[in-house]
């Protein structure tokens, strides 16, 4: 799968920041990307770049019109049809990460035939997967992984990736779940593959590359989440991470949307980590700490993260206000 | 899903025990349901059931033409249609565990629009599952695991519901693969769901019940095996068992279909489901061991598992040779 850009993003009638968390991280992540966002009336939230209506965006030269919304059930409410129609009549693809499928709309579907543009469901992986074979392959990788679903692991990566360019080093950024594969314009949507595939699909994100290479991969779930440990587990398998970056969220007591449960500590992250990793690379190391810290003062942060360094001696950042700098040095 | 008996298993014109394994397994396990065995010109093998071919398998009232061979690739030969829309037209539903769906070949699904008849795709799971909740079930459940993938979990599993029946304990065996699901009539091809809702799929399976029932769940795959580790975990979390019963296979030296990889021992085995179980139900114990011993005599296979009885301080015995009465015992 490719994502032809520059990108309009649109956001539909969205009154909630976090409906947009689609078309916000591209927009955070790939302004280079993104020749614009377009809104209709009742829109109260924005990415902040370049409002363009379809006409404009597509005068502009955009290549894919994003569905850049989300809704609980991830459902594509038939209201928005016209505006995919028109899209593709404009020579957009239309790319979504919704659940329900582009391709179970009889309409969109037709007007695809009819204008030869594509429609990208990134959330249903197209590609045929095969099994694992936990085979060694060349290059280096490393792999987020967190206390909990939902606790920066995505953000940490990009950070990762962008702090790798900066020193010069030569990165690629492994999306695995639908706002990555926007951001990278490729990736698998790990948790849409059929269970008996989920190591072979890990080893086909991150396949053979230079010695000096880093895969950065964007890690799924966590080891400690009883709905999507094995999911966590396919992906660390099919990895076969060189180094483990934590990432960890202030303030939770129980693992996302499961009041009844424990949540994990940092110690027993890392412990369980490294030792599922081994089983596809021996010399797997923990490199890192993450924290969101967005919850409290920087100054708060920054004592926060200094004292888990100090624990674990490893660096610790928050990777939105300090960036990931610290950690790449220690590679 | 529900498959409807008697069975006519069909095995074509196999040549490999191993190829009928589907029709071997319901025809050791549940001769009751299998009204006759169907091969064709050429075949060499036998589950050992009586010969009927369709006409008079309908006669007789088989209400599932089951396709009981298999080939790697899972591919459905077109040189079966014939028969397949034979058995439709004398009142059978058809039922395949091959990777090929039956709903994929117009002719068959044109058959049973006019017939009537069910096509079960037993692999594919069609029930739309939710993600897991972790909230605790009632009821009581136990788990086969196992050191590797093909060491006897289905087999255990089915010997201790043999067990259970003869000691009149409430109790269901509840399948996860396709050979499980046609002795059990029902069940979830747990590696063909969707990676997201695997330990939901796994709480599907085994829903509350009755405080003194167990439900006997087929185990899959290894916490060990790189490929399959995932679905292992997933199927564990959601399983929330109460009893484990560890399952190996003697003379392996790596993890089936991966000559590069280490195989684990009974210990590690049991450590690694103890502490991952632990996550969905604390008070989750070992129960016993079993061994496939068929590859030295009963002698030596008696030595073996009193060897590791004593090391382990569980009972210990082969599911075929001796039966599980020794472990249901301990319940």
């Amino acid at each position: 799968m490719h994502i032809a850009s520059p990108y309009l993003l649109f956001i539909g009638d969205a009154t909630d920041q976090l409906s947009i968390k689609m078309a916000r991280g591209v927009a955070d992540w790939r302004p280079e990307l993104c020749i614009g966002e377009y809104a209709v009336s009742g829109c109260t939230v924005s990415t902040g770049i370049k409002q363009l209506n379809i006409a404009q965006g597509a005068q502009q030269g955009a290549k894919s019109f994003i569905l850049g919304f989300a809704n609980s059930g991830g459902i594509l409410d038939k209201k928005w049809l016209p505006y995919i129609l028109d899209a593709m009549d404009k020579g957009m693809d239309i790319v979504s990460g919704l659940h329900d499928k582009l391709s179970d709309f009889p309409e969109i579907v037709a007007k695809a035939e009819q204008t030869n543009q594509q429609l990208l469901d990134i959330r249903h992986p197209k590609a045929e997967f095969v099994t694992g074979t936990a085979v060694k392959r060349t290059g280096k990788r490393l792999l987020t992984v967190g206390t909990d679903c939902s606790v920066g692991k995505m953000y940490t990566s990009l950070s990762l990736e962008k702090s790798m360019k900066k020193h010069n080093i030569d990165v690629d950024f492994r999306a695995t779940g639908q706002c990555g594969i926007l951001i990278a314009g490729t990736g698998v949507a790990i948790d849409c593959v059929i269970s008996d595939f989920l190591s072979g699909a890990a080893e086909a994100l991150s396949p053979n590359n230079d010695s000096e290479h880093w895969d950065i991969i964007e890690g799924q779930g966590s080891l400690s989440h009883p709905a999507f440990a094995g999911v966590s587990l396919g992906l660390l398998h099919g990895s076969q991470p060189d180094a483990l970056v934590i990432c960890h969220d202030l303030n939770r007591s129980y693992m996302r949307g499961l009041p009844h449960s424990q949540f994990p500590s940092i110690e027993t992250t890392i412990a369980l980590n490294l030792q599922s990793a081994k089983l596809t690379n021996p010399k797997v190391k923990v490199v890192g700490i993450t924290v969101n810290t967005s919850s409290v003062s920087v100054e708060e942060g920054q004592r926060i993260c200094a004292q888990l360094s100090e624990q674990f001696s490893l660096p610790c950042v928050d990777p939105l206000r300090d960036g990931t700098d610290s950690i790449v040095a220690t590679l």
